[in-house]
């Protein structure tokens, strides 16, 4: 019937049927072998996902694939990239490992993708060796005013701080010829760096493993953006795509990064440029005197003639060999849809890609290992007859995330006009399960509410116990998360909170970058989007990410021993995400708070009032940006106050679907596809990346850290004002949507 | 109710209320003063607006005025524009008029405006006269290569062919330094001239009649693109503001062209150049050298010590003064509504803008006193409480349409995401009455249907007749339309009519440029558009336009004397126009046939098939579109059949709407904003300006002649599968959105 609303006891049911056991089966299954984008492996496991959605006893109403044809970036296998350290002669000194160390014998097989950085170009750049710590443009700054030569030479960076593809831009900008990346022990391994206190004896990353990843600097297919990529579509030439770094890269482990950088010459770096090495780290240029092969504690391989520990001269140069090739492959989506009962035109969608670097046990199948737990539940429920939503719930197993969340990106592009009209909501759970300390949530202002109530309604806890108080059903938590007997909410209260001049103490919902397939779905489409994990107490631990991360290590060993062995962590993931798709689904009137979005506001504006003494100097006034928030802030109380009113009553089901038309397009309000020429896919003009140091609106925040750098630049200032107006005409538009629909 | 449907008892009792006289009323009032944009008489109707709409017997449920500071450009009271000619000492030779003769008493006020070019620049620039026919590209291509010295001249155009500002920009690209326009004869009054067979003693433009207008190359307001022009928003430079035109232009009347024309030196120019001037036209550049002054034909104000006529020197050269200046005003537009009952989030447009040029009987107020007789007419009924629409009514009356479409345009931009959620159609009468001879549409292919569905409803009769055949209501029409007897469709196919593959012979409906504020609205918003009105018999007349407009002889006398004496032609707009208008808002499920686009995109694919050959020599294949346009058509037919099944029946409310958004959304799904990025608010795939040959999609052909003009340039070719894909994609996504709603 039209009045079809959640029912509490369905979504009971479905909390209790979600099993850890499973959960753990599937995550074996996807796992088992390496399944980088468009791999057979992957190829098979498309056909997994789909007999999974077209089971006749636990499947969907349909299932389907689209095929993209897309421009990925492989190593050759005949000319592996290489990194040498040559002597002035030429003759190789030290070669650093050409992939990871067999430690499980998981990472020898053929199909184990040697370390490199996609879309790194090919070359064989050759100079002395610079420590360039996280080559953010600030450290190459920082070594052109302490003197150190940077044209022409090699740098070495650590992961972290600024994107992968960043650190070959900035490099790059100095005359740098090549980069290397690794991964410090400080950063990912809280020091810890030796074998035998690394994976398989602990969670950390071994010496020899290598973080992969795409140094695509923007994100879809790199041939085709704004156009699906169809066999026939239009493509880029590659020689004028843009995005891709500009010199040859190549990562490494830290145990080869140990041996460049502890025999570096030069000064030493800064205090907070040191890592866990065991050494100083110096900036070079090139290699001190007395530097040597440490023997024993080095697992380089050597060349036959130089089997022997040798010394390094200083006028030994670095030599990368990058041999990487573009190759247009084709690569799937699955889509698995249940039809909604009285709403079918509006899709709730959920998705995670399906593609990994090597094994992905973690990245992404815990979060596909949920998928299909969930879709496992809710379809058996819907073959029994015994449910169907409201709305439609579309599933999704996106290809090709790792080289840049290219499958999503296109899909979105595909189906832009259908899913800007329908799309209620996104629900992306890549990694569910990075550790098993807490509930971690990015998503927009709206979610929050929906996030909240899940999380209030279950546990994450042994085995058996599941649903916190569903009020109304009057069920209470069987046990505790992990041994503390807290819902999931107040469990993550402790761990990530802030304080809401709305609602007090409560957990705090992260921001959405572009780290997984919810960026097309904000940025580009308007799409109000979360990312839903476990993770971190953040007191036992700094790891940038789980140690393996993009690694051969990253298997199902690796997850069943030291992240989860119970996967209550995956369940509890499984249960959160699952009473969030369902209340979306299901409910009568969509649970997405637009007031929610009163804070962030606020927030912005106050961060902007800070400005508001050097705006006014450049004749910019801040007035009618607070008269927009104040606006903003009025509809979206009086749009509560009348749904409020409505739920009282009996409602006509015109009336409800005009309301939640309100609230789903909210998000699209927030859109202007003039703000961000330069920025491909972002228009969102709350969440495009923001590199000003002002935590306001990211165009404001940006363009004025433009003109205060330049000075007294009209145009600059120009540009702040427009950026300005841009935020403004958005709230404006946000509010005129909020409001009675039939006011003028 | 939820299931309210179109009463056609109120569709009756609407037509036969729409009075001829009060439209004739509300006529004379609208056009009693010059009611420029911004000026007090502009105002003062901005009040009378006001006052009806918000009149307790006879009014709408609300009405407001929203106000933008928008970049006008007007003459200077100061200095007025000149045109002279001058002899080689600069001694003034001869000065065309800088007004318009006062034949009526109506055009010699001090609110009559002075004939000038909106938009040029002010200068001064003296140079030999040249004769540039319509001054195309092609034209100036013909001058050069005819070997006639462009440099430094000035050039006299006639209007038409190309737009106004055109004229400059082609002119400039030839080192043009001033241009000239006039209106010919030939052009506008099938040949008459003279002052005894033009206004008032006819319909034909007086021999010192000037055209005013844009010559604004974009539309809306210069400084605000994108943006609402509001007080505090972010402005253009009006240095860096572009589309103006780039030399100074004015428009004279053709008794001072003729003396100009007529003594023109040089060779004679092509036979299809030739105009109604009454001497051969030759090319200049500058004067033969037995020309003179015309002492008795010519009504030029000659200085006092040249009272006598005069040689005209061939060394005389043309003196142009233009003293526009750019002025920042406010300008209003009148919005009202009439609040839905069941969907009052569903929105009908109808507007129409209210500034003239002069005293704009036709232009705009034939229009107007349509809209105010219409808004009447459903204002009485609805505070008799007989009547509420089932979607909400927006009534507007855009200024500054004259400059640019600036009033309707900032609308759109102000209101962009509520409108592009929400808007159902938007229904556009501007001069409603050009001649009596038969209906003209302008529109969408979505529209046809409804509009034939009016035209056949009602008739173009004498006072008192009215309503034809509305099955259902057994009414039959009263009279005939003039003295034929036939329903305004049955007359309308008479005069404009073409061969439908699916209909048979119907009635023509145009497509829609950039003429009037549905523009904004088509291109920039994606809303399904229609422009209505009466018009000539084009086998009596070859006029452009109606020969009055845009000058001071556009009053109210003209319409009432020669356009349309017993204002049945305006009734009979209003009664279509009505009809479409009561169709839209009340009709259960919303009559745009969706279906109708089908006849566009196979007459678009059938011109691309005649690029098939060239297009597959670079490897561009139509394989792709074929299919697009097969997948639309069987997507469209289909919904047609979902919709016929479902009106057999009762039907749920809320399937009901899911449908209507489907036909509603059809028109935003054409829309890319990544399409032309060159092309300021034009993002409809279908519509948006086609400078090519090939009348296929607009954006193929264009780059198409393009890549044909460059020979074998790749990147031209690039941009020709780039277009290719684009339309792809559109058509792809429009039957994606038509296709059942549950369909992955
Ligand atoms: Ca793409
Ligand atoms: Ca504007
Ligand atoms: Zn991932
Ligand atoms: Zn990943
Ligand atoms: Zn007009
Ligand atoms: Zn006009």
């Amino acid at each position: 019937s039209a009045s079809q609303d959640l029912d509490l006891e369905i979504l009971k049911t479905v909390i209790e049927q979600l099993d850890a056991n499973r959960i753990r089966e599937n995550l074996r299954e996807l796992s088992k072998e390496p399944h980088l984008a468009t791999s057979p492996r992957d190829e098979a496991l498309v056909q997994l996902l789909l007999q999974r959605w077209q089971d006749p006893e636990s499947g969907l109403d349909s299932a389907r694939t689209t095929e993209y044809e897309v421009l990925l970036s492989f190593p050759s296998e005949e000319q592996p990239n290489r990194v040498d350290v040559v002597n002035s002669t030429g003759a190789i000194l030290f070669s650093c490992r050409h992939s990871e160390e067999n430690l499980t014998g998981e990472q020898g097989g053929p199909n184990v993708v040697p370390p490199y950085a996609a879309y790194a170009p090919p070359g064989t750049p050759q100079g002395p060796l610079v420590y360039a710590n996280q080559g953010s443009e600030e450290d190459f700054k920082e070594l052109q005013n302490k003197g150190v030569k940077l044209q022409d030479s090699i740098v070495l960076t650590r992961y972290g701080g600024v994107g992968r593809g960043a650190k070959a831009v900035n490099a790059a900008k100095y005359g740098v010829i090549g980069v290397l990346v690794y991964t410090d022990p400080k950063d990912i391994n809280d020091g810890k760096s030796l074998p035998n206190e690394t994976f398989p004896h602990s969670w950390c990353l071994p010496p020899s493993g290598v973080e992969r990843g795409s140094y695509f600097e923007y994100f879809g297919d790199p041939l085709t953006p704004y156009l699906p990529a169809t066999p026939s579509s239009f493509r880029l030439n590659s020689d004028n795509a843009s995005g891709f770094p500009p010199i040859p890269i190549q990562p490494i482990g830290f145990k080869d990064a140990q041996v460049l950088l502890c025999n570096l010459g030069g000064n030493l770096a800064p205090a907070d440029w040191q890592g866990g090495l065991g050494c100083d780290y110096n900036l070079g240029p090139g290699f001190r005197s007395n530097g040597t092969f440490p023997e024993d504690r080095f697992s380089c391989i050597l060349k036959g003639e130089w089997a022997v520990p040798r010394l390094m001269f200083p006028s030994s140069q670095v030599n990368v060999s990058v041999h990487n090739r573009l190759e247009l492959r084709n690569s799937s989506n699955v889509l698995g849809i249940i039809r909604g009962a009285v709403e079918p035109d509006r899709y709730v969608l959920y998705g995670n890609h399906r593609d990994s670097w090597v094994h992905g046990a973690v990245d992404p199948s815990t979060g596909t290992a949920v998928l299909l737990e969930l879709s496992r539940v809710l379809g058996t429920l819907l073959k029994k007859g015994t449910w169907r939503p409201r709305r439609s719930i579309v599933f999704a197993s996106w290809g090709a995330e790792e080289f840049g969340l290219i499958g999503s990106t296109e899909f979105t592009e595909e189906f832009f006009s259908k899913l800007q009209e329908r799309a209620v909501a996104y629900i992306n759970v890549d990694i569910s399960v990075f550790a098993n300390a807490t509930l971690r949530v990015q998503g927009t202002p709206p979610i929050q509410s929906v996030v909240f109530s899940a999380a209030k309604q279950v546990e994450r806890g042994r085995a058996g116990s599941g649903v916190g108080d569903l009020s109304g059903v009057g069920l209470h938590g069987i046990s505790a998360p992990g041994s503390s007997g807290l819902s999931i909410y107040d469990n993550w209260i402790r761990y990530y909170n802030r304080s809401s001049s709305v609602y007090g103490l409560v957990p705090s919902v992260g921001t959405l970058g572009a780290g997984s397939d919810y960026a097309p779905f904000i940025h580009f489409l308007g799409i109000s989007s979360m990312d839903i994990a476990y993770t971190y107490d953040r007191s036992k631990t700094s790891a940038r990410i789980y140690p393996t991360y993009h690694t051969a290590f990253d298997t199902f060993d690796y997850v069943n021993k030291f992240l989860d062995p119970g996967f209550t962590s995956h369940q509890a993931v499984a249960r959160t995400a699952g009473s969030v798709l369902l209340q979306l689904s299901d409910s009568l009137f969509l649970p997405l708070n637009v007031s929610d979005y009163s804070e962030t506001l606020r927030s912005f504006l106050q961060a902007a009032e800070n400005l508001r003494v050097p705006l006014e100097q450049h004749s910019i006034s801040l007035g009618p940006l607070v008269t927009a928030v104040e606006k903003f802030e009025g509809a979206a109380t009086s749009l509560n106050q009348r749904i409020a009113t409505l739920q009282k009553g009996t409602s006509d089901p015109l009336q409800v679907r005009i309301i939640n038309d309100q609230l789903m397009l909210l998000e699209r309000t927030f859109l202007n596809s003039q703000a961000f020429p330069e920025e491909r896919y972002y228009s969102h003009v709350l969440w495009a990346p923001r590199t000003g140091s002002v935590a306001t609106f990211p165009g404001l925040s940006n363009a004025y850290s433009q003109a205060e750098s330049t000075g007294h630049e009209p145009a600059a200032w120009a540009e702040v004002q427009r950026q300005l107006s841009i935020v403004v005409a958005a709230l404006e538009g946000a509010a005129a949507t909020l409001r009675p629909v039939a006011d003028l």
